[in-house]
C-alpha cells in the first residue's frame, strides 16, 4: 500500500462516472423501445442481456414462500433483526407537517406528503444483497409510501435470489419485478403493460443503470448516482493495525474500483497497516479483487498533525468514515464532509453496512460535500400552505401590489387589488 | 377560455422540456469551452451571447452602493419587509442534528451540516425579479452556507438591474458575477479563475441553463429543472369571479408558455370566469403574452362534485394552488399534490410569490408529485453518526458477521471478528 503526503491527495480522489458516448446512445435506444413497444421491449432485452426467457415479469407469491422456505431459520432472525433496527432509526427521521399562527388570522405552514409510487432498483448477481434491499426499501416504507416496485435482473435461469425476495418479504414490499438494467429504469419511469409508472426511482446499479437514471431525470425523480464504494480511516497511534487493515479490505474485497483510504498522524502505524494489509490480504476469498483495489485505489496519508488529517478527511468526503483515535468524539465536530461516521473502535464499517440501524446507501464520489444517506426525507415531498386573513391582506395589499409593479407585473398587482372589490361580481 | 370536462385533462397536461439534440450540443461544447478556457471563455460568451464587452466579472461594492441609492426608500422598506418575512418563515424550517443514546452506550444520530459552496442563478431580462434574489439566496443564508455566489447576465451595456443587486445585498450576499447562460452555471461547477467552483447551483433559467444544470449535475448537486410557470384555482360557487379571473391573469402575463387553469363545480362561476378573463386581459399591460397563455395553456375544467375536482388538482399537481371554496382548510388533507397551496379568499398567489414567506421558487410540470418548494434543507446535508460500544459489539458481533458470510464478503466478517483479538498489534 503506498503511504503518501496530503499534498498528493488529488491522486486518490475520484470523479463520478459519466459514461461514454456510445454508453449514452444504448442507453438512450432502450429507454426509446421501452417507451415503445412496453413489456415486449423489457422480456427482449432480458434475453439479450440477462440470457433469462421470461413469460412474465413479475415474482410470483409462490416464488417468495419457497425464497423463505430455503433460508435457513438463524439467518432469517438475523435478517428480521437488522431490518427492525433499521426501522428503528428511519423512524427516527420521520417528520411532521408544521404550521406557523399568527394573531392576525394567517397561518403559514408546510405540509408533508409521502410519494404516491417509488422504484427500488437492486443489483443482481454477485452483488445482489438482502441488506442492499433493506436500505433502498426501508426509508420508503416508514416515510409512508403507498406503492414501493422493486425490480432486479434475473439469473439465466428466470429466478432470484432467496435472500433478495426473504429481504423484501421481512420489509413488505410484494411488487417485484425480473427486470434489470436500464430497460428496468425506462419501465419504472414511463410504465408498460406490467408495471405502473413511478415517481422516483432509487438504488444503485452498473453504469447502464446510473446512464438511465440520469436520462429520466425530470420526468421522475431519482437519488444520487452511486459510484465505486470508499473507506477512508482516520486514525493515530491509538489504533491497532490490525484492525485497520481488516477495516479496510472490507471495502477492498467489494469491486477492484472501491477505494480504501488512511489517514494517519502515525508513521508507526502507517508502516504496520501497510504490512497487515498484505498479510491479510492473502487468504481472502475475494483477494483478487481486493488486490487490485488496493493497488490501484488504496493509498496511506501520512499527515503533520490532527487539523492536517481532518483538512485531509474533509478534502475527500469519504463515503464511510471511521475515526479511530483516542477521544474520537471530540472530533465530529470537526468533521464537515462524510457519507456516515464511524466513532471508535467498535464501530468497525459492517456494524453499519448490516446491523446498526443507519442506511448504507451513502454519497460516493466526495458528493457527501452536498449529499446525505439515502433517508425517509427522499421519500416524502413538502407544500407550502399559506392562508392570509383579511387583517393581514388589509394591512399588507399596498406593499404586495407596490412590489409587483416594482417588477413589471401589472397583473399580479391587480389580483392583489381584486379584493379591495368588495362586491359580489 | 375553453371549458372541458375532467377526462380532457390530459390536453392541459406538460411535460418537462427535454431541450433539442442540437441545443445539448451547444451547451455541451460551451461547459467543454469553459473547462478549458475558464475565465477567457466566460467573457468571450457574455460578449457574444448578451452583448456585454466586460473586462472583470464581478459587480463592485460601487456598483451595488449606486443601485442602492438608485431606489426609492419605499420600496427599499418593502422589500426589506419581504425579505424579512421569508427569513423568518425558512427559519422554521431549519433541522438540527439529533442523536439516540441506548442503555448500553451505543450512540446512533445524525448530523446536519450546510453546503460550503452555494451558486446561485439569476436570469436576467425582463425576469430580473429582486423577489427571485430573495427566494433562491435565503433558505442558503438561513441554512449556514459560507459561501454564496450570485451569478446573473449583464445588459449590454454591462450592468445589472437596481433591484436585483438591492436584493441581494439586503439578503447579505456579495459574491455576485456578471454572467449568465450555460457558462454560468459551467463557471460555477468548475471553477475559473475569477470564480470558485461551488458544490450546489440552484435557481431558474432558460432552456440552455436547465439543460447545462442537467450536465453538470452529479459533479455538483442542482435544484430541480424549471419549466414555466402554473397557477390551478379550484373554486366553488362561494368565490368571486373577477378575483378568479385576475389571480388567472397574474399567472399568464408571465409567459406565453404560462398555465392558467380553473377546477370549479360551478358551472355558473365557470361561464362568469371566461367572461371576466376576457374582459380584463383588454387593458392589461401585458395583454398580449397573457392572450397567448390562456388561448394555448389555459383551461376551465368543470367537475361533478369535489371529490372529482380534488382528484383533478391532484392529477395535474401544480406549482401553484389556490383554494377558494367555503371551507378551503378542510380540503387541505385531501390535496396530495401542488408546490404551494393557497387558502381562502385573502391568499392570492401574488402574497406568496412577494410577501408572507414561504419559498416561490416551486416544482413545476407535473413534478410537485415528488419535489419539494426551495428550501433549508436542500443547503444542508446529513452525515450518519454511528458510535458503537464495546457492550453491543459483544452482543452483536456473530450476527453482524452471520450476516455478512451470507452474502459472501468474507471480509466484511473479518473486520468485525479481529476486534475480538484483544493483544495490542
Amino acid at each position: 500500500m503506498r503511504i503518501v503526503k496530503p499534498d498528493e491527495i488529488e491522486t486518490l480522489k475520484r470523479g463520478v462516472d459519466g459514461g461514454t458516448e456510445e454508453q449514452r446512445k444504448v442507453v438512450q435506444t432502450i429507454i426509446e423501445d421501452v417507451q415503445n413497444e412496453k413489456d415486449e421491449a423489457l422480456l427482449r432485452y432480458t434475453r439479450k442481456l440477462d440470457g433469462a426467457d421470461l413469460e412474465t415479469l413479475q415474482v410470483t407469491q409462490d416464488e417468495i414462500d419457497s425464497a423463505l422456505a430455503e433460508m435457513e431459520d438463524e439467518d432469517l432472525q438475523i435478517l428480521r433483526e437488522a431490518a427492525a433496527n433499521i426501522r428503528s432509526f428511519h423512524e427516527k427521521q420521520v417528520r411532521q407537517s408544521w404550521f406557523d399562527t399568527k394573531p392576525d388570522g394567517t397561518m403559514l405552514g408546510q405540509k408533508v406528503t409521502p410519494l404516491d409510487a417509488v422504484g427500488v432498483y437492486v443489483p443482481g448477481g454477485t452483488a445482489a444483497y438482502p441488506s442492499s434491499v433493506f436500505m433502498n426499501l426501508m426509508p420508503a416504507v416508514v416515510a409512508g409510501v403507498e406503492r414501493i416496485a422493486m425490480v432486479t435482473p434475473p439469473s439465466e435461469a428466470g429466478t432470484v435470489p432467496a435472500g433478495v425476495l426473504a429481504a423484501a418479504h421481512i420489509a413488505g414490499v410484494r411488487e417485484i419485478y425480473k427486470v434489470g438494467g436500464a430497460q428496468a429504469i425506462a419501465g419504472l419511469a414511463y410504465g408498460t403493460e406490467s408495471i405502473a409508472p413511478v415517481d422516483k426511482i432509487v438504488g444503485p446499479g452498473n453504469i447502464f443503470v446510473a446512464l438511465a437514471k440520469r436520462e429520466v431525470f425530470g420526468d421522475v425523480d431519482i437519488d444520487m448516482i452511486a459510484g465505486p464504494s470508499e473507506i477512508v480511516v482516520l486514525a493515530d497511534e491509538s489504533a491497532r493495525a490490525n484492525e485497520v487493515a481488516a477495516d479496510l479490505l472490507s471495502q477492498a474485497e467489494h469491486d477492484e474500483r472501491s477505494a480504501s483510504v488512511l489517514v494517519t498522524t502515525s508513521a508507526e502505524l502507517a508502516e504496520k497497516v501497510a504490512n497487515e494489509v498484505n498479510a491479510q490480504l492473502a487468504d481472502l476469498p475475494r483477494h483478487a479483487i481486493a488486490r487490485v483495489s488496493i493497488e490501484n485505489e488504496g493509498g496511506i496519508i501520512l499527515c503533520k498533525n490532527i487539523q492536517e488529517a481532518l483538512d485531509t478527511v474533509n478534502s475527500l468526503a469519504p463515503e464511510h468514515l471511521e475515526v479511530m483515535t483516542k477521544e474520537p468524539m471530540s472530533l465530529l465536530g470537526s468533521i464537515k464532509h462524510a457519507g456516515a461516521i464511524f466513532l471508535g473502535r467498535y464501530s468497525s464499517e459492517p456494524v453499519g453496512d448490516y446491523f446498526a440501524g443507519p442506511n448504507h446507501v451513502l454519497p460516493t464520489s466526495g458528493t457527501a460535500r452536498f449529499s446525505s444517506p439515502l433517508n425517509v426525507d427522499d421519500f416524502v415531498k413538502k407544500s407550502s400552505v399559506i392562508y392570509y386573513s383579511e387583517q393581514a391582506y388589509n394591512r399588507d395589499a399596498d406593499k404586495i401590489a407596490r412590489f409587483a409593479r416594482l417588477e413589471g407585473l401589472e397583473a399580479h398587482a391587480r389580483a392583489i387589488e381584486s379584493r379591495k372589490d368588495r362586491d359580489e361580481s
